[in-house]
């Protein structure tokens, strides 16, 4: 994206070519490159979460309730980003058996929001041994949809 | 990331290089892909709003909603991007002036979420009237950054 904000959702110029690429359906690209900001996200928050289940850095409550409900609101916006057809169109490793198989991708998904919704609630008790099985929890269902869903 | 998540966050191995890694400061790369992650994120949002803003797309109060939410918290999560030394270690467009005029990156930051606060409470109106000066005004405060922090 090298224009201005305004140029690119079309504000600047009605009627021109900006809006009406934005008219359009969404490009497979853009929810690609969508969900792998997502996915950026999330492992941002996780890494220092993981520092402090681990006791790489010590536990600090507000900062691991902080990311904790990034997580979860992360983990909430991501599933938009697998439109039918977004399997390709960039370097991505979604294997197609997501729009194969939707029910189980469905199915993965909710676990994995399930998980960070216990994860944030046990966060709110602000103790380190409340938070390190939620926290396994979570990365666990990450890994059980990357292992049937994401090529190696 | 070509590794499980729980591996990757050093859960699988304690103690292995993974988790010696994660105890160090974060990298300057990952910080990069976070920050331009979250920005993904955020004009995905922000393209679907404005299409319905300029009346490409039939005004969806609750979409409108549910976008200006994300947008909101997306931007809350941001600002955590850019330790200083993540001006290098990944191709990125921040000018290295974020660091040397913090001032005046935390004002134009502060706008912007300021901006989007402001766009998320005129969304919970569900009136399409409401929202259009609102997300001019986020598109702007996105661009006055930009201008300044942000290389051609």
């Amino acid at each position: 994206v090298r224009k201005p904000v305004q140029l690119v959702i079309g504000l600047a110029l009605a009627g021109s070519v900006a809006s009406v690429a934005w008219a359009q359906a969404v490009k497979p690209e853009t929810a690609i490159k969508f969900r792998q900001g997502i996915m950026r996200a999330q492992l941002w928050n996780l890494g220092t979460m993981a520092t402090m289940v681990k006791g790489a850095k010590p536990f600090d409550k507000d900062e691991f309730l902080r990311r904790a409900t990034y997580l979860n609101e992360l983990t909430v916006m991501a599933w938009e980003g697998y439109p039918p057809g977004s399997d390709q169109g960039a370097p991505n490793r979604a294997k197609p058996e997501i729009w194969k198989d939707p029910a189980k991708f469905t199915q993965l998904a909710e676990a994995l929001q399930a998980a960070t919704g216990k994860l944030a609630a046990a966060a709110r008790t602000g103790t380190l041994d409340a938070v390190k099985g939620p926290f396994g929890d979570v990365a666990k269902a990450c890994d059980n949809c990357h292992d049937d869903f994401r090529s190696k």
